[in-house]
């Protein structure tokens, strides 16, 4: 039985983590952090959790950290860099839920997320935790950084065109839409249920954080240079994000089929992703609560235009689940323990 | 490896217990019957169990079922008992989530039903399937009536006071909220998202079917009748119930903390039902997908009307998870086998 | 044209107010005043209001507000109480959205509110602005304390039974359910969205502070103590308060359509209560935004339990709505100027 | 006072056509017709219009509606087309709010509405109802068609640039989400609150009625053919239309200053569209039971895409209201009459 842990437990991330956690049948929590929660019990918080803790929220300490074998960082960005290389030291493996070690590019990361760098030596190290890219390297790794959950989404649906160089590079459309969830448990004006429920709304249409993730996980994929607009929306839903993607077809001659064959032999070893078959709509609930990534193809009208919609659970492949996975990986467990509760639908 | 079947399995409850059995260690599908989709994918029609089922729907013929050692119904008012004696005859186990054997005064059942009962004689055989109160009747029974949803909420909140005599059984008061998967997935104008969304009403106030079975099975706990003014109400959420209880203290004396303690006891070897500290407040997030059942204690302003909140998801403890928790029963498997998923929150 | 300013205009009760009184005919916005937002455009606070209103916020100055001929309070408890003295001194009239005014008993006012009344002397001369019983005071009155969304639909639903003398006042059920509108515009946990949509649970059980103005304003109509248990409770939607009233008959002889009868002449002239047919059931949406109370009596089973159903939008009859009703009959308009829009559905 | 009917009053664009007339001061509704309703109280329906009408439901004959100076058909698609030139003859104005006349080429429209057409010669003369673009051959119309949801909200958010020819109109993306009333008060599954709620999913990916009518209007704009890729989106709100719209610039040089500029000129005599301030996202709430447009531009990372953000709600400005705003025009009356409703937010 091997222990984790994680700091900032409060948030949605954090009690999904201990969602899945608690039935993970290779690993139990030893401790969860919380500075203004310090002292409470866990199911105080979080009913939902009555009889699966008996835990106390406790003080963010290295002591408390270097127990583990593994911890998670359910922080807001900018907390993980400042204790990482302590705990890297003292032998425990990371997952990076937050962003700060997502992208490779440190000023591009800098200019996005308004701070300098703790620990830029470490980001080279870190790797990005998208297991069906870098499943082999996640294994090794020491210090995981889990993607955005719009990177995600965006990335899953995107990368075998890339990979084969089937689409026009130059202009991509994502455009996404997220579940409240996807704001956190802060309390913030736009993230009440009076103002976010029975409506829907663009944001951040000139500039979100994920873009330059997508970016640069994309122009990776590529070799070059990947242009995409994207554009983040507020969904008035809990869970889910569902990604609709637009993108030219190099060669209008490529069918769907075969496309839809590339789609299938790229994810056919990665339980996470289903690709559906042609002409259907993934619906989010489909996913509530999985880890599971559903993905249809189409090309309207048979014009040259691909839409590729990739639908996940953006608290579990886009946040909690995708961590336990690669956590999973680091540990060498097999990839689905603990991830495999089926969507709860309705 | 048990086999069951379930007959009617288009609808919530039907994909519910689908949802369930999926993670049972000790029992498989080996029939799901649906006139209306025979023929086609179950993953067709629920996308969320993809990966999870080959089976497609098939006709409900008594060859079929009697292949299962277990027989769900999932089926609309006046099916099972149809079926029920020919499949007893084979051997078969029956757990009916219908309302066909919940009532033994078949006068009464026949009132409220509108129809005439097609096997009277078995439903004195059958059990009433509240594991909390009939678990070793349970384990011996060929054929189960399980609970109403409603019933069940109420049955839990009330059952310790009245067995002990602790209220006025003449003027109890159930008012109680429940979401639109109550009224199934028949496509119905009042469960449209634009009638029953960001709205709530009442219904049923002049009588709904729930209250001969709750009067019945509260009336027999406490060896004579009871009184209950029931208000079934439409509340715009997917899955949850919330029964608020109101009964006036037989004896103002008896203090609030002899009443938790009452509770405590009662229910200290049923792991569904999870007494919540004194002034805590259940919401039915806290059990969405799980099949327990959370319940709090008040005592208002100290005056001698005690409130009693319990709360549960509708499709789990007040349908599917209690079926499998009869099952379990009826096989002599371990109570929480397949039940152990933690509730989905946020 | 009478000019109106409001005090603590960012609320959803200021918001609500500014979208009645953009089409009231006879009064005009002179002022809006929120510390934390003075200087910004309203329009920028409240885009649904863009082309309405050409107003910035402003400080909430006595300079400013003694301009106008009412000025409403849609502040925090406690605001008004300090600022109410010095504009009645200069001729202003006051309508109070808050509570400063709205109980007699100043020691149960300061018990339940937790500080001490700025101007206890005032609190006898305000009127408690309840058209539906206090109208000609309301003429008169220089002060108006604005009745709670609960009490509103509690009293509405009660006060024909009451004033006749036709239930036992000792054993009073109000069973509330609310919109999540009823918490405010505030940053809380509580009131996001992924905290309180789709799901629900009662809260405040021990007591909540509309009970001590349920039971003032009962007891006073009756001419001696009412008792009630009131239990609130969150609802998974944006607007809207439903109330379930259970009461015994004193006399089990009274038919139902006698009080139906009551009913409809207790309210034939009040424009803003609706007695609903015998069997309906009100749903909060027939009167999502407007001024309407609907009200539908039952009587279960013809036992002596009442049910009386109260539903009304908690922002309008509950708030804004009553207190331009209120501002109606203090400057001797209309009753209905300004209120007349017909409820959004779906 | 100009009298006016509706034909299939028991949708939702029915009742919102009654909402709006309601109050409409220069108009009275004649007659409201629904064959399965015939003979009921049009507010034994609708509750939220109970004291506005007094009419029930009639059957749909010419006797009945040839009384009225303006005809509205919210049917389904191919009932206009039977009814509409009788009606004609005898001097009715219709407005139909169906298909039956959007689309002037009639093989097109035979292809995507799956009939004959019953008047092919009346197509012609009808004049396409979106003002903003039609204004004086709706002033002079005896048949309007009533554009479809989508296509409002997609025009208006492209019409300025493609007649300013700014874009490259080979690939425009219009990527679209509307509220579930979209789909109509039909009983259909995939409009079921647990269907529908708490959930998101494209749908009609392959080909979607409204898009031969976006094409085509675009395309008569444009003055030759104009490429749009469409795909609709299920959201889990009641109402409301959000349009993110992608469009390369056909010279980048061309400033977003000046391309808002061009949006406010070209509207600036349009009560009905709201060009917003750079840098907006217009929340579909903030048009919510109004006939307003909002638009936002954006020109993301300065990158030669335009995105622009259209909302409206479905119901009003998508369907009732802008039929009642044709109605104006051809009655000769003020465009805003019985449209100045404010939206309901929150």
């Amino acid at each position: 039985m091997k222990k984790v842990a994680i700091v900032g437990g409060t948030g949605y991330t954090g009690v999904e983590l201990l969602r899945l956690l608690a039935r993970h049948p290779s690993v139990s929590v030893c401790a969860i952090t919380s500075r203004s929660e310090a002292g409470k019990a866990v199911v105080d918080i979080y009913p939902s959790l009555r009889g699966e803790y008996e835990l106390n929220f406790t003080e963010p300490t290295t002591d408390t950290l270097s127990q583990a074998d593994v911890v998670f960082f359910a922080t807001p960005n900018g907390v993980a860099m400042k204790q990482a290389p302590k705990l890297l030291e003292e032998g425990v493996k990371i997952i990076d839920l937050a962003a700060d070690f997502r992208i490779q590019d440190i000023d591009v990361w800098s200019h996005w997320y308004g701070m300098e760098h703790a620990c830029a030596d470490l980001v080279a190290e870190a790797v990005y935790g998208l297991p069906e890219v870098n499943q082999e390297a996640i294994k090794q790794a020491k210090l995981v950084a889990n993607p955005g959950c719009y990177p995600t989404a965006v990335q899953l649906g995107l990368l075998p065109l890339i990979e084969q160089g089937l689409i026009d590079t130059g202009h991509i459309v994502a455009d996404c839409k997220s579940g409240v969830s996807g704001a956190g448990r802060g309390a913030a004006v736009g993230s009440l249920m009076c103002e976010a429920a029975d409506s829907f709304k663009a944001y951040g249409v000139a500039g979100h954080r994920h873009l330059p993730e997508i970016k640069e996980r994309l122009s990776l994929a590529h070799g070059s240079h990947v242009g995409v607009t994207f554009v983040p929306h507020l969904t008035p839903m809990i869970r889910g994000i569902h990604a609709t993607l637009y993108a030219k077809l190099s060669q209008p001659s490529t069918s769907l089929e075969s496309i839809q064959a590339l789609f299938e032999a790229r994810y056919q070893n990665h339980p996470f992703v289903d690709v559906m078959p042609l002409g259907s709509h993934p619906e989010t609930r489909s996913v509530r609560g999985s880890n599971m990534c559903r993905i249809a193809l189409h090309r309207p009208q048979g014009e040259d235009t691909l839409v590729i919609l990739s639908a996940i659970d953006n608290l579990v492949k886009g946040a909690a689940g995708q961590a336990v996975h690669n956590m999973n990986l680091m540990l060498g467990l097999a990839e689905t323990e603990g991830l495999n509760s089926v969507p709860l639908a309705p």
